[in-house]
């Protein structure tokens, strides 16, 4: 059974930074959800005499060697030819996408070229992956001992085409099931769970435990391999478990999208609408619920109140609360989260105001200060909390959009 | 002079796919900036083995090898030692780089070990780039012809030292001097400017010029190396001026750092103030304006009315224009961006309601149909424009805040 795949991308794009390699990243991912090795990527770009030498490095070291890129109809068919040459396969012709490529020509108005007949070949002998996001077929076949399997660049059709019909190819190469589970987490830095969890994860075999960060947030990857589906399963269950109690309160979900999807759930389980008050976060929390399909039946909408006159006209808010106590005050976050509520009809209202940065206000509260503030128009409780967030624009406004969904969350946890 | 670099990432969080390489994007970016071929990107995880396999295969074929990651304190300080290793290097203690580490430990309340005591040794005869970002230095040693530079992982530490410390260091070792510029393009798709632009591109060689997309835009980098920078730039512009030319009126600027950075300056420079009135896009035109610091002297924030209450209640959008046309509508826009300027008191008010789907809204509006709007509170000009963008909810939202932004921009080119 082959155990260790090798990506490589093909993009000159990639090399000159025109984009990060996304792609590998997304393969990786399924990879360790399936327990296939990866010991490198390799990214090299649009030349076949480079391409050549990376296959042959690859192959001496990993026995699934996956491509990405160079299968479009714009691009020279350098990975097709490249590959198939290598491994001495033949390439024949396909009919379905040659449909495909001469219909994308008439929609240009432009006649196909003998070059593009060319890449409506395919290897011999090989299981097709049909793609329903492009052009483009990816495709799969077996030499030797070795899997060789070509995916399209683009990410949105890379991911599809692995998740749909690369991973289910792997998984049918090995026997026994496999369960991946995710812990989710939220306001505990990337570090602080590994000090936490340093020992388990690295004394950790069936189940492994695997830490991920992306943008503030910190999530684990739990995988166990057994015979059967259900044993596997059981041999997260417990690790899940553990996972959540040494975790808590900071675990947001298990399985779950993303920290927006558990408040969508939550407000809908519990027949609430939400609005949004922003002022530092400049509408970046309805801009992550609004990404949601759907979330039209919680979310009303919101106001960014970027400056004092919109948090006025727009809001409510009294002019003699935003002189006495600043923009960046409790009092104002309060009297914004009952403002959007009253003018939205909305059963909750969430606000945040604080200090992004660089530069300070003129005042002595420090770049960084953040008051969110949650008011439940229905039994008429008001929290208010005050967060330090660091000093990095970026950082304060996405971490101050997450603490202000994870407000919302905990408010439903703590009410049971 | 070495001319061949290539970027080794060493990090097994990467073969996990818990994150993308944006290290080897951006140091490829400023080696394309430096006129640096690039021919490889390599990743290896956190193995001396497969980390010296790939040195010797990246010695064999580049003269300039650039590391990223495995520098940091809580790492096994494997990337150092490695290499050290690998081109028969010393080690040496480095006393400032020693004090910091004690000061990490001091701070987390643990004794350092004989590990931790390795990691602030440095090569001998390097030249160290101090990291004002994290604990862990970076360095720069020749070995015969090959120059090796090794940098830290995290993203943030990575581009800064880069920029700061790697590209002075890496220009130094070549004569002459180069210049790089950036047109940058909305509204027009990667593959129509490939299209036109192809042929230029082949053929251009100095300056030369490569095309980069990102999130529905598209931008072109021309790079050219002379004697003197004068000489460089001179070289740039023609080619600048005709690339501005096809590619009118696409262009919405030349080395300018975004299309939100573009509508702050004119915003800015003709004594103007926006406030936005999203329904799609739920937020994302005010979080990328209000991404920018300083943005608050001519942004006074918005309103996301994601249902009819929020547009009624909000902005004061008529009920019976909401139950005539349909949210989805020109006169909704439109009141819509009158609403939103009355109510904050700014002299535009830009407008979005469309249709992000996956679904529709009952009636015969396709999805993907987005209606913009633009009021002008001096001069009492409204403009609205319909646009159909797709089918896929994210590129719908994100091509709308795109389309409302560059219509603010044309608002001004257009009045001269």
């Amino acid at each position: 059974m082959p155990r260790i795949a090798e990506v490589i991308a093909v993009g000159t794009e990639l090399l000159l930074g025109g984009t990060a390699n996304t792609d590998a990243q997304d393969i990786s991912q399924g990879l360790s959800e399936l327990g296939i090795h990866c010991y490198y990527h390799t990214t090299v770009g649009d030349n076949p005499g480079r391409l050549r030498e990376a296959l042959r490095i690859a192959a001496s070291r990993a026995d699934i060697l996956i491509t990405t890129g160079g299968l479009g109809p714009t691009y020279d068919d350098l990975t097709k030819q490249t590959v198939c040459e290598f491994f001495g396969r033949g390439l024949v012709p396909h009919r379905p996408t040659w449909e495909r490529i001469e219909a994308y020509f008439r929609r240009i108005g432009a006649p196909p070229t003998e070059n593009n007949r060319q890449q409506a070949l395919l290897p011999e002998d090989c299981v097709i992956f049909e793609n329903d996001w492009g052009t483009a077929p990816g495709c799969a076949f077996r030499a030797g001992d070795t899997h060789i399997l070509m995916l399209p660049g683009p990410p949105r059709e890379c991911r599809a085409m692995f998740r749909g019909c690369a991973m289910p190819y792997l998984s049918s190469l090995r026997s026994g099931a496999l369960v991946s589970r995710v812990v989710r987490v939220f306001g505990l830095g990337e570090s602080r769970v590994e000090t936490l969890l340093r020992e388990r994860m690295e004394n950790a075999r069936n189940p492994t435990i695997a830490p991920y960060a992306r943008e503030g947030e910190c999530f684990l990857r739990v995988t166990a391999s057994a015979e059967t589906e259900a044993e596997a399963r059981a041999l997260t269950d417990p690790v899940v478990a553990e996972l959540c109690r040494v975790l808590h309160p900071y675990v947001y979900g298990v399985d779950v999208d993303s920290l927006e999807n558990v408040v969508f759930s939550l407000l809908e389980g519990h027949k609430k609408t939400l609005a949004a008050a922003e002022s530092c976060t400049g509408g970046m929390i309805a801009a992550r619920l609004t990404a949601l399909p759907g979330v039209s039946r919680v979310f009303r909408g919101g106001v960014v109140a970027y400056d004092n006159r919109a948090k006025h006209g727009l809001l409510g808010v009294p002019e003699d609360i935003l002189h006495r106590h600043g923009a960046v005050s409790g009092p104002v976050a309060e009297a914004m989260a009952r403002g959007v509520c009253e003018r939205t009809g909305a059963s909750l209202g969430l606000a945040v105001t604080g200090l992004a940065g660089p530069d300070g206000d003129g005042s002595d509260t420090p770049v960084g200060t953040v008051f969110l503030a949650l008011f439940d128009a229905e039994d008429g409780t008001l929290n208010c909390v005050r967060k330090s967030l660091g000093d990095e624009r970026h950082r304060v406004r996405s971490a101050a959009a997450g603490h202000a969904l994870n407000m919302v969350r905990r408010h439903f946890s703590e009410k049971g």
